[in-house]
C-alpha cells in the first residue's frame, strides 16, 4: 500500500493539537508528513519544521508558500491533502485555496466563523471534487461507531431522548490572564467565533449526538454564561433540545467544572433499549435493554459491528484511546482520498469520517445556541438542513 | 431512652413504601409502631395490620377511627406521631385532622396537590405547634449531610452550577396495563397529582438541590414530556434552572431510561471545588479542588461532618443504605418531637430532617415545571418564596 | 405473625457488633429483643440495657442470671433464642449453657476457640435440638446468595479456582496502643484466638468461599505475618489453597492495607462463566460467560434466583447493604426456630442461614493455617471433614 | 531531531505484537521502519513486507540475509536498531548474532528460554556496548512510572506486600485446536519456553512488581496448573512471594478466567500508604494514605513526577492506553541509542526503558515458578542476583 503524503498548516512550537495530528496520521504508517508552514510567523514555522525533521525545501515559511510550491510538483510528489490546525479564524481561507487546488483537506473542528463560510466551502469542494474532513475525533472512537450501528440496526427501537455532556475544568479560573496560549484565543471572539465553550467543545457534543443518532435538530432553547468574570464568551452552556420525529435533548458543555478533564459522555435513551458511552472509559459501551441484565460491550469484541470492528488495532483489555481514534478519523479519510485518487467507488464500509458538511451543521448549531441564549423566544427554530437550503447548499 | 410510638395510615398489603417507613422506623429501636390504619378499605385495613403483628385494639379500619381512639387514650399511651403513606390524593385530609389534634405528622412526599393546600397545612402545623417532616428520604444519606455541610461551610466557594438527574426506566413500557399497583395510581392525575415524573422523582431532585446548596430557584424553563402512548402525565422531565444570586442548573428526571434503576445524581460546582454524589452508590462522595488529585470520601470516616458522622450507623466499607437514609429521616424528627414533649429546645445537631417548608416548596416547584411546560415564555417566574408569601404563610 | 423473642449476651456500651445484631434483628418487625446480660461487668451491664431501653425485670447482670431467670419464665414469655456477641473467648461457655437448656442460639464469628469445643457444641446443639446458627453475615446479601445459586445450576460449569480477598487498613499502625476497645482484643491471643487477622476477617473469606462454592478445602499453603511490631498475632495472610475434585484456590486477608476498608471480594472461575461480587458495592453481581459481553446482575431484578429474591426488601437501584444482609441471616435463623417450635418441616427456600458447621469448619480452618504458615510442609492436609470425623461428631 | 531507523525480525502476516511494536515506533515521528525480514517463511517474508510497504531492497527474506546487507550499508544508512519479535525461541540466535555486529537491539519478552542464553546474551551486550531493550511494555505507562517515583521517593513507607494479577480468559477452552495461530505457538514448550501462563504473562507481572518496588524477590512459592486437558503448559499459575528486606506477595496469573481480558493490576501496600493500579484503566492511580480521602492521581495532572509527565502526550482526560504506553519504551530505548551514537552521557529523566537485565531475571523467575510448582519444598530460593552471580554475569 503506497503511503499518502500531507503537508500542515499550523500546528508549531507550543501547539497542542498539531501534534496529536501528526501522532494520529503517522500511527498506521499509511500517512507521511512532508511539507507543512507551521506557524503564521515565518521564523517560527521554519524553527518548528525543523524541530520535527521536515525536509528543507518543504519546510515552508507560509501556507501561501506551500500551496504554491507543492502545486509545481508533479501530482506524485506533491502532498495528497492538507491538514489545517490553526487558530479558528484561519481554517476559511486557508481551507478555501487549497480546495480550490484540488488539494484534499482536513481542517480542525470548528469549521469556519460563519455559515456563510461554511456553505461557501462545501460548494467549493463540491466543485473541485475533493475530499473534505472535518476532525471531529471523537468519533473515531469504536464504540462510538458501534453505538451509531446499534441505533441503525433499531436495537433501540424509537429514539426518545439524548443526553449529552461535555465537561472541562481547566478555565474554571481566569487561565487567559497567565499566558496560557491555549486559553488565550479560545477566549477571544476574534480567534475563536461566536462562542466559546459552546464552539470548543459543545460543538463536538452536537456532533456526537448527530453521528450516533442520526437525528436532527428542530428546535433548541439555551442559556450560556460566562462565569468568570472579564470574560466574553460562555465558559458554560446549557439547552433542551427537541429533534425532528420527537426526540427531546439535554446538552451541557462545561469549561468550569472544577475536576472535569474530558468529560465528554452520551446516553441515548430507545424505546427498547439505552446505550450509554464515557470518553474517558472509551472502550466499553454500555447497553440496558427491556430484559435482562445490563451489557458491558467492550471494544475488540467478536459480538461488535463491522465498522467498530475495522476501527479496532487490539484485543480487548489492550486499551486504545484518544489518538487511536483520532488517527481512525485519519484512515477514513485516507481511504477517501485513495479512492478519488483511484477513480474507484468506496465500499460500503469505507470512508468513515467527518465530512464539511458535519462541519457545517456544527458552525450552525453553535450560532443558533447563541441566538438562543439571548433570546427571549423559548424554542428557537434551528433546522440546519433548513438553514443550508436557504444558502443554497443542500 | 423512652421508645416514641407512632401510627401508620396507609402501607398495606400491595403497598411498597408502608413496608419502607416501617422497617426505618423499627431500625434503630427507638420508635414503636402500635397502631394502624393501613387501608382505606376496612377489612383489607384489618388483615394488614394482622399480618403485621398490630394489637387488635389499635388496627383500626379508619384513620378516623384511629384518630378518634388514640385522642382517649391518655396521653403516655397515645401515639406521638402519625405516618402517612396512602397515595398523594389522600395526604391532605389525614393530615390536616391528626395536625389539628395536635399529632405530629411524618408524611410521605409529594406533601398535596396544591400550594393552598400546603400553605393551609403550614397555618395548621404553626398553629398547633406540631413537628411536621416529610420524607425527602434522601436527604437521610450521610454523604448527603456533608455535600450540605461543605458547601455551608464555604469548601465550594460560589456556587456556578447544579446538575441533578433522577433517571429509572420501569415506566417505558405501559405498567399500568398490566395491574401494577404502583404503576396505576402514579399515572391517573387524580390521585398523582398535576404531574407524573416530575411529582414522583423530579421533587426528590429538587429537594436535593435545596437540601445540599440552601439555593432558591428564582425561574425555570420546562420541558415535560409523555412519551409512552395513552399517558396524560408526564414520564420525562428536563429543564434548565435559574438561581438567585446567579447560578444555574439543569434538572433531569425521567421514568423512562430503560437501564435506570433509582439513578438520582447531583453535581454542584463551585468558584473553588465540585460535589459529586450517588444514590446508587451512596457511601461516597466525591470532592475536585482546583488542586490536587480527585479526593473520595467515604462515610464513617473521621474527617467528616458533624451532622455527617451522627447520620452514620457503621464504620467505613461497611454500606448503608437506602433504608439507613430513610431512617436518618426518622430519627431527626424523632429528636425534634422528643424535643417537643420535653420542652427543650433542639441542640445544633438535632433535628435534621426535612420539614413542611421543603414540602410545600416542592409541590410549587411541581406546579411550576408543569406551568413552563405548557408555556412559551423562556424563563418562568418560579420563586417559592414570593408564591408562599401571597399565600400570606411566609 | 408472632414476633420471636430473644436476649442478648454482650454487645453493651462501646461495643459495635451488638449494636448491629439489635439492628438487624429489629428491621423486619419479626423480632423482639427482650432481655440482656450485655457485659460481663454487672454495673456496666445494668447501664448498657437501660440505655437501650431493656425492661428492668430481664436487664440481667449475668448470663447465667439471664439463663436461670428465663428458665423459670413459661415457654411462651420466654426468650426463644440468644445472641452471643461477647469477645471470642467466652462464646464457647455460654453457647453450652444455652444449648443444653434447649434455647436455640446465634452467635458471633468465629464459633470458638478450638475444634474440640466447636464438636462439643455440635454434639451439644444436635443432643438438644436446637437451631444455632453463626453469623457470617456475609452470606445473608442477596448477590451471594445469587451466586451461589448459579454456581449450584452449573451455569459456570466446572469450578476450576477461586479467588477470595479481605482487606482492611485500620491495623496499619499499632492501634492497640491507643485505647482502641476494638483492636485491644483482637490482637491478644487469650481473647481472640490462635489467629489475628485470619480469625477475624480470613474466616469470613473461607465462608464466603465455601458458601458460594459448596467446594472443600483439601490443602492448604499459608504465609501469615505480622507487620506491625510487637503484635504477636497475624495481622496479615496469603495461602495457596487445593479443593477436593481440583480446584485450585488464593485466599487473601490484611488488616494492614491502607486504604482498605471492608474490602471483602471474591471471583469464581468456572469452564463456562465466571463471577465477580465485592461486598463494598454488594448490589451487584458480575458475570462473564465465554460468549458474549459482561453482564452486570443487579438485586431485586426479576430474572434473579427464588432465594435471592427472598433475601430483597426493595426494588433495584434502591440499594440495600451490611444491615439488611445482617437481617436476612436472622430471618433465616427466625425461620428455622418457628419450624422448630411448630414442629414443621423447613420449606425449600427456608432457614436459608449458616450454621454451626459452618462454624466449627471456620476454626478448623482458621487452625490449618496458623499450622500451615509455621511449617515447611508445602500442602497441609487441610480437610475439615476428615478432621471432624475424627472427632467423632461427622 | 534525527530520525532513527530500525529493521524487524518476525511480525509478518498473521502476527499480532509485531504490528503494535511498528505503530508504537511511528507514533512519535521520531523512528522509522526501514528494512525486514517479517516471517522465517521467505516468501511470506516478501509478502508481508510489501504489504506494509517496505523498500524492495530492504524487504529482506532471512534475518541472516538482513544483517549481513544492513552491515555492507554505511553508517548513516544502516539500521540503527533491529526490533526482534519472533516467537520466543528464536529470540536468542537472532539476538546474539545483531548484538555481536554491534546493532543495538529491541526484542521482545521473555528475553530467550534459558537462563545460560541471558546470561551469554547479557555477557555479548556489554562486550559490544549495544543497548538492549526488552520490551515489558506495561512499563511505559506513565502511572507506573509515577508509583515507582512515589515509592523511591518514600512516600509509601516500608514496603509491606505486593499484590500483582494478570488475568486472560482467552484460552479457557482450547483454542489451539482452532488454527489459533496465537494460541498455538503459546502452549508449545518448544517454542514458548518452559511455562504457558507464566512466561506469556505472568513475567509481565512479575516485572511489573520489580518496575515498581525496585524488590527482588528471595523465594517463591507456586502452582503451576494447566486446567484445559491436552496441555503440558501451565494456563494458570497463583504463587506466595517473600522478598528481600520483609516484603510478601502473592502473584496471580491467569489465561483461564472467562471475562478477563487483559486485566493486569497492582497494589502495593507500605507502612504508610498503598497504591494501586489497573492496566485496563491505565491513566488513574489510586493512592490511599493513613489520613484523608482517597486520592485519584491523573496522567496529565501537575502534580506528578517528571517521568510520568515526561511519559505523556495528552492533557488529562484525553486517554492515552497500550500502544502509546508502548511508544514510550521505544523513546526511552531511543534516547539510549542516540547517546550512544553521540558519545554522550544520558541525563537523569534519559533512557527510561526495561533493559536486557529485566529480561533476564525474568527469565529466572519463568523458571523458578516452574521448579517450585513441581517441588515440595514450601519456600524455593529465588534470588535471581545470587543465580546470575553464579553465571558469572553480576
Amino acid at each position: 500500500m503506497q503511503k499518502l503524503k500531507y503537508g500542515m498548516v499550523g500546528g508549531g512550537q507550543g501547539a497542542f493539537i498539531g501534534a496529536v495530528h501528526r501522532k494520529a496520521a503517522a500511527l498506521d504508517g499509511q500517512i507521511e508528513l512532508v511539507a507543512g508552514a507551521l506557524s503564521s510567523n515565518p521564523s517560527r514555522a521554519r524553527a518548528s519544521g525543523e524541530e520535527i525533521g521536515l525536509e528543507d525545501g518543504r519546510n515552508y515559511e507560509s501556507w501561501e508558500a506551500m500551496l504554491e510550491s507543492e502545486m509545481k510538483l508533479p501530482p506524485d510528489k506533491r502532498i495528497d491533502f492538507v491538514t489545517i490546525v490553526t487558530p479558528n479564524h484561519v481554517h476559511y481561507p486557508v481551507a478555501k485555496a487549497f480546495v480550490q487546488a484540488g488539494i484534499h483537506v482536513v481542517c480542525d473542528k470548528p469549521l469556519v466563523h460563519t455559515l456563510e463560510q461554511a456553505s461557501d466551502l462545501i460548494r467549493a469542494a463540491e466543485a473541485n471534487n475533493v475530499v473534505f474532513a472535518v476532525t471531529y475525533n471523537y468519533t473515531g472512537y469504536p464504540m462510538v461507531r458501534q453505538a451509531r450501528d446499534m441505533v441503525r440496526a433499531g436495537m433501540l427501537g424509537f429514539i426518545r431522548k439524548v443526553i449529552v455532556e461535555y465537561n472541562q475544568g481547566w478555565l474554571s479560573t481566569k487561565l487567559e490572564d497567565t499566558q496560557s496560549k491555549q486559553a488565550d484565543w479560545r477566549v477571544d471572539p476574534a480567534r475563536s467565533g461566536a462562542a466559546g465553550a459552546m464552539g470548543d467543545i459543545g460543538s463536538h457534543a452536537e456532533n456526537l449526538v448527530s453521528t450516533i443518532t442520526e437525528l436532527e435538530v428542530s428546535h433548541l432553547c439555551a442559556d450560556l454564561t460566562h462565569f468568570v468574570e472579564g470574560r466574553t464568551l460562555d465558559d458554560d452552556a446549557n439547552m433542551l433540545l427537541r429533534f425532528k420525529g420527537g426526540a427531546k435533548g439535554v446538552l451541557i458543555a462545561s469549561q468550569i467544572q472544577i475536576g472535569g478533564e474530558n468529560d465528554l459522555r452520551i446516553r441515548v435513551l430507545g424505546s427498547k433499549a439505552s446505550l450509554t458511552w464515557h470518553q474517558e472509559n472509551p472502550n466499553y459501551l454500555i447497553f440496558d435493554g427491556l430484559e435482562g441484565p445490563r451489557q458491558i460491550l467492550t471494544r475488540g469484541s467478536s459480538y461488535l459491528s463491522d465498522s467498530a470492528k475495522k476501527a479496532t488495532r487490539l484485543p480487548t483489555g489492550h486499551p486504545e484511546a484518544f489518538i487511536e481514534a483520532f488517527a481512525n478519523v485519519y484512515l477514513g479519510a485516507a481511504e477517501a482520498i485513495r479512492a478519488s485518487k483511484e477513480g474507484h467507488v468506496l465500499g460500503p464500509l469505507e470512508g468513515d469520517y467527518p465530512t464539511i458538511y458535519d462541519g457545517a451543521r456544527g458552525v450552525h448549531f453553535i450560532h443558533k445556541t447563541v441566538e438562543s441564549s439571548k433570546s427571549d423566544v423559548k424554542w428557537l427554530e434551528a433546522s440546519w438542513a433548513k438553514s443550508l437550503r436557504s444558502e443554497g447548499v443542500l
